[in-house]
């Protein structure tokens, strides 16, 4: 089973709403997508000495509810839909102590060489390409309720 | 005729990938949405210091183009839906100099008390709510080819 | 024995230098801060919530060498100078794995209630005041060789 | 006469104090510092283009007052010290409306080539040496008054 990302909202994080700032959400999800990448043995930055470079397309966020500052939350994250070329993942940010839902969003991904040309996961990476297709689509895994304490 | 929100590119907004790094537009949004009601008469520091907070609840954003160090974008904010309950944005951010979209987007809010209590601006704000209305859906709020130098 | 702060620097605190932007270092600080103040049990949301602001007055940072995205850094933290109206805090940040120093610095910092007055911290809160006094100076707060694996 | 750099806070930048967070305050620096290298002819962008690299070595930052959403401050740059190895910036930020003093600071730097070696300017950029040498130690860089409206 794979473990949640675990993130402390920090002063700076705040804004003068007394909450966490809407943008730092965006970053928390590429904080919990490079541990993501990390626990399934894809490491980023390994993946960036290999001459791979994942840009972000596209991202999209809902806030449900605020996070204050001290506290706690949980990133899930998922591959929702890869197929070699592009890859989007899912994300559902819950506070540690309470399960509430924070924030849902999604981020879709391609894959360039070093020159920002598009790249083939399937044809040069083919054992990258199997890890991830190996994700795609899966909810379950997480254990269930790991997210509450 | 509305002006454009200026920005140029700052170096900590950078990233190894040697680009501005993608949650910083979330942030170049909300700096043209400031400006954007500062521009229509109505300053989100005054609206702050009237009691009305307008957190955002959803927020969208789409990358087409990378923007490097020093360079200086143009962000055309326009308000696409508005009922006095929730107002969306949307956004494009054009390079100034050649006019290439960097990146467009959407932003949804609501409006709240200061004890974060859903307010209806059309009941407790008339006049905002006449100067929002009238921006509701109009695409011609900068001049034609302002955005391309 | 106290634990030094542990960060692991993201994707989002690099900048085209391919490094960690050296303003973050001032956040970290800040981070290292916060967890100093819970593991002596003075919670700083806690002290907000009792109408103690803890504002910074100054700070200083050296940087000796450089961090890369996912290396993990720990941070370890003095409590320099305290006489109930003014604190100092000293830092020192090293590399988890080497415990190359990264960056020294010093923050310092005085106590206001929520109306921005000056608090004299010794006459309002004596039991805070004498658990900062008992840290003051004390540079043997973490295990000898704690920060190298 | 060179102009001070002008900024404005953003909601982003603030923290739950009600405050801009003191971090922005480096990287307002480095806005003004970058910005005043343009205004002397050389653009840090083709600084680095030609493969000189500026990092920081340390930097220093004291808090006199406190700026909120929506002020302008301006920043005034100087050249403290310069000697073709080593680099040292002095800034003040000011309120733009009153002119009240909000942050002053300093920055040291060195020059690196592209593979992080110490570079000589005096050697190497005789042109570029010879620019940054005109402005050492020159105070009387702005108009008098210029920051007070």
């Amino acid at each position: 089973m794979m473990r949640p990302y675990e993130h402390k909202a920090q002063y700076y994080e705040t804004d003068q709403m007394k909450v966490v700032h809407h943008s730092n959400y965006i970053r928390w999800f590429e904080e919990a997508r490079t541990d993501f990448m990390g626990q399934i043995g894809l490491p980023y930055r390994q993946m960036e000495e290999k001459g791979i470079i994942v840009p972000v397309l596209s991202v999209k966020c809902d806030y449900k509810s605020m996070t204050r500052f001290e506290e706690v939350v949980e990133v899930y994250t998922y591959v929702k839909k890869f197929n070699g070329i592009r890859m989007e993942f899912s994300y559902e940010i819950r506070d540690k102590k309470t399960g509430e839902v924070r924030v849902t969003g999604e981020s879709g991904h391609c894959f360039l060489d070093p020159d920002y040309h598009l790249l083939s996961i399937k044809k040069k990476f083919p054992d990258y390409f199997k890890v991830y297709k190996s994700y795609e689509g899966k909810t379950d895994l997480y254990e269930e309720g790991k997210g509450y304490e």
